[in-house]
């Protein structure tokens, strides 16, 4: 209840919303609506939705964007609605990888704040330049990390910060998926074609997709810093031109070791996204397909099975809650409290206040510790697991 | 994506929406209001949200709604919102029990569509006229059994309906809490002062709040009637005035057998809405707590784990379904679900089109059957658990 | 290891143990040969394996019994035993139901101690001689209800007996099979076969068959005694002659409510055993297809894992361990743990010593129990379901 | 039941076993002690239980060896019981790793065949002369690598011959514990003590204990051979002498890759052997700590639950089943067909016979494949995770 529940909300005092990409047979820009919605802190009121044309207006209807609103080219929407009295105060990308880049800094430099999906940008030199951006123009920026937006990952931060499992040991963490493990960008799959086309996804297939969220939850959650990484990345289903496994060791700073298993050929698994963190007096796992569940075991003690709003529930989740326990929360509630916390900051940007230190999110830098993490693990493969260190 | 993707969706097109009850502290109008957003259905513009007006106010304001429209009497708010053309097309009652009655009506008489939670009276004879108005009246009436808005609980229902349990031998329904172990109605605490209330409640107290789910549920899935019941209801913690726990053996119309058993002192269970169905060829199992998950097995034949989205869902599942399996949806989703088929309803009857049989919610009829459980039940156990048959 | 580390174990001083049925294509005949040989407490060396002589014969030798300790009918076992210096000092009784009573007799009669296999006896009468039997011989006499032998389930009564889980309000207990779903015993399958046999099970199907290990399970655990039952026993299976699925309403002495469900028609359940018990002050949860587990809560504290072996094991369990946590245990371990058992007090009797109040096993008086329980079940489903005292 | 029913089994025909270690305080030596007895094929008949003389006769006196067959040294007992018309056909080693190779050389100079525990030596030109010594005794040799033994184990293995996942692309294997959390054999315990010594141990701490293991079962269930690893070793208790922790890399000969993980200090992780393969056509999983399970996903179908001795079990793993389905069993029975493996296989020897293709055990080939494995994981982490080649 304590997101809704504050005089921020309510339709007459919404954020105005734009969304670039996400038009009609897109999956990312339905979630990023449904998730601005949720609890009630965006309006969408533009969009440049298709690089088509006749697809960029008929989407724009069918999501009730009035009809001058409905642009053609995000250059043209961000020109136009910087102009307005009326104008969006934040846009949403959600366009294939190679384009947040461009989109992003058009909007920054039109003084719009962003949301922007992840990854950040396609190489590590372009996302250097959106963080330099960013800090030239004090906009909040928030990339789409969205498995930070769970109420047990936050409880699970909380309790490595808080010393309940120690000196952290060891981070595992895994993203696995099955839907490539036939070729199905060469039948026309929309959703497959771009994720495995460089030009369009960058170097890195698997990787970039799924990889860099196992690696931004790892590090969300435990506040380490990666110091090495030595890659293999594979390539199972032949003909296709990116990655769709990969698998890296982890040298973390302050002594902690690590594992990063993703793939998109393991059959059997929907969305496995999995962080397991030991320390000295604890561990702890998670896993994304019930994210209401938390397990923790203090050393020589029973495992306990922490619950979203249930008993030990600390504040961190408890303020992302919005029904008590045992009514799960899924995917759409956690990326919604990503918008929400954007909200949050966007706010106190336009009220002039320092950020609040309890709204988080996934900042600009986060965005380019990803991008990082693929450029490394890239490099480290090519050349056959090289201990790569993180700059 | 099929419930977004329609061209009723969006801004420009919205339900005009109201709300009786739901004001601050109020646990189930946020989720009502969530459920109206997620599928860009509804937009909330009108409330009666407090019996106190100062309090009805202050809620309204939080909410965006419009001062002129924030009402401090739900006979006002009828009243007001039928003479204006730009009045409510919706409203939603969230009322403590013994007012759904008393508010379905007016709005009803008012011409105004109802989502009303449940149960739907606190008596037998007040759900029958209910069941007459809403005939006479011709308005869309949806009892919020939410459960049955999850896609696997469709799922479940649609392979019943079409052999895959063959003939239906045991129907067991479970819904099980811990919340009211103690005596929390004793401290202050408001949802356990009105639900152990009978002048609130009505005469079922765990059977009501609960126990009347779990039926829904069972009948939803399986297409059975009840015939006969047997119930033993008990109060566990001293003082309370309304049952806490409740056993019943069940008889269905056809033969098959049953128990159902609601607890709110089940320590350790925060939300165990549990269905089991078996028949002479197959049987699934379905958990609300993992709601994405339906286990299904064939005799003679390994256990099958469906998911939500997954191989073998079917097309009545998923066009209920947002997120690609893997990506969990939860209770609010399955609340949406519930707001969106009532809006495709209410747009029919706006349009004078025939109801679409493929939209399903639970009707005036639904809530009458779910009274007349609890009237039976408490029945049965007064008379030291005697069969009461089902009328 | 507690069970083997004692001085009683070895083979030069193994108790000689004679079998009475159990011959070739019986299952539970050779679960009791492991179950006798896991902890080296008996050495099998006389038996009546089965009616005809051939078979027995043959049984008996594949089982390495000297061929004139292969006997033809227990008549003929019990007195040459009981004759010779080396003959037997406990019997086995693994027989069909009908024949449980008479064999036990002639043995206890013959100075024998018994390990008997459930149910006791197919009628309340035969079961009321037996306890007086055993009583007037001073002979041990053991039950198989066997799942009281899994260290969780020992766990689990002694959490009861500390008081941990407060005053026990709710007790459900549920055995789940599906291998009767279709009309087995028409073709020929010699376990289905007797099963539905009243001649030869007695007046009781799924309720002696499994219902007896449920309750049995209750009673043990919760150390709680039956006041009242109501029950509705079923014949899904057209022309099966028992029933094959029973439900069944629990009042217990001192005010616990409980639901006991046993079926052999629950289709995609195996061996579906489940204890859960509820109290004042916390709750627990055991199921018998992974026993390696329990479930604890304490109220207002989040669910504990516990574990064999593992922390907040306790020494009532921990005795009964052979190897450590996370190294499963399972149903041959919890039946050996019986034989274990009978064997200490076997040893103790021998050496005229009083029992171990550390030992436990379920006596005659909880064979008599479990008849009273069928018998009562069974009346009150002849009588619609009314109300049986279990005196 | 298929295990226990055959005419070899029974008193009259037990196998003599001997033991060397596996005294008082044992683990292990308890272990193989109920193993050799479940199947009732062997009876231990000798001993050279522990180094201490007094200790080792204390250790017979408790099992029931006759005293002049308690032996205070390996080679003593190896001599005598070579000498006896009735002395051992088969021993047992159950000592710390570095006395493997000489009790195993000097039993089968004598010609006794060997069950040894694992890992088979501590080094590689150890375990490469066994290796010959074994071929020029013909002896049969057995190398405890127990896990093996589970029927869902040998189900997985079938499935992957069978061809079922289609070619192999990904081998994950896991085996996680943390009972070395603090440094426990700094206070004097035993267990702790000598595998964290490296004149006891061998050169692998955590990588030689249970890392083998975890080796071993992704080879056996695959059938593929390893072409290189890539390892990290961890200690990260201060003062441990060997590694807790091991993360490598690895690449099957036929281009599968894969991850291995073992480490004694993850908190929460009592005994979590895990095993995961996924090929073009299907994944599986199985997890030790519930060993009746197999996941098992055909690619495009819904995941399937596949049980010990339930629907879909194929003969490899009906063979090794000893009761029904629902009727869990553990380590013990898994561990017992190790032994009941090797029976078969000295009786064939016995006979002259030839090996009949059915009956599979780990082999003195599989120990030196794992010693192997260890020398390699130790190479490469001392060289900075390098690629090391399996020869």
């Amino acid at each position: 209840m304590a997101i809704e529940a504050s005089s921020e909300a309510g339709s007459h005092n919404r954020i105005r919303l734009g969304m670039v990409g996400g038009g009609q047979a897109s999956f990312i820009g339905a979630v990023h609506r449904i998730a601005a919605r949720i609890d009630d802190q965006f309006e969408l009121t533009a969009g440049a939705l298709a690089s088509d044309p006749v697809r960029a207006k008929a989407s724009a209807k069918e999501l009730g964007i009035a009809n001058d609103r409905a642009y053609s080219s995000f250059e043209e929407m961000a020109k136009a609605e910087a102009a307005r009295p009326d104008g969006i105060e934040v846009v949403s990308i959600v366009t294939p990888n190679h384009v947040h880049g461009p989109v992003a800094r058009t909007f920054l430099e039109a003084g719009i704040h962003v949301i922007c999906d992840k990854p950040l940008t396609t190489t590590v030199a372009e996302a250097e330049e959106m963080v330099e951006l960013v800090r030239k123009t004090g906009k909040v920026f928030v990339v789409t990390h969205n498995y930070t937006g769970y109420p047990m990952v936050r409880q699970a931060r909380a309790m490595v910060a808080n010393g309940d499992l120690g000196e952290i040991r060891l981070v595992q963490a895994e993203y696995l998926q099955d839907w490539l493990t036939e070729r199905l960008e060469a039948s026309g799959h929309k959703q497959a074609a771009w994720r495995t086309d460089p030009t369009r996804s960058g170097p890195g297939g698997c990787i970039g997709d799924i990889g860099t969220h196992a690696y931004n939850l790892a590090c969300f959650v435990t506040g380490l810093q990666l110091d090495e990484l030595l890659a293999q990345l594979s390539t199972f289903v032949s003909g296709r031109r990116l990655d769709d496994d990969v698998q890296i060791l982890l040298k973390w700073k302050g002594g902690a070791k690590g594992m990063l298993w993703a793939s998109q050929v393991a059959v059997g698994n929907e969305n496995g996204l999995t962080l397991r963190v030991y320390g000295t007096k604890g561990g702890l796992e998670w896993v994304q397909e019930n994210p209401n569940h938390l397990w923790f075991t203090r050393y020589g003690q029973p495992k306990q099975l922490l619950t979203r709003g249930g008993a030990g529930a600390l504040v961190e989740a408890g303020r992302l809650t919005r029904v008590p326990s045992g009514h799960p929360e899924g995917y759409l509630e956690g990326f919604a409290t990503i918008y929400t916390e954007a909200a949050r900051a966007v706010r106190a940007a336009q009220a002039g206040k320092p950020p609040d230190p309890a709204v988080i999110f996934p900042t600009v830098e986060d965005g380019l510790a990803s991008v990082k993490f693929i450029e490394a693990a890239v490099s480290s493969s090519a050349n056959n697991g090289a201990w790569v260190r993180i700059t």
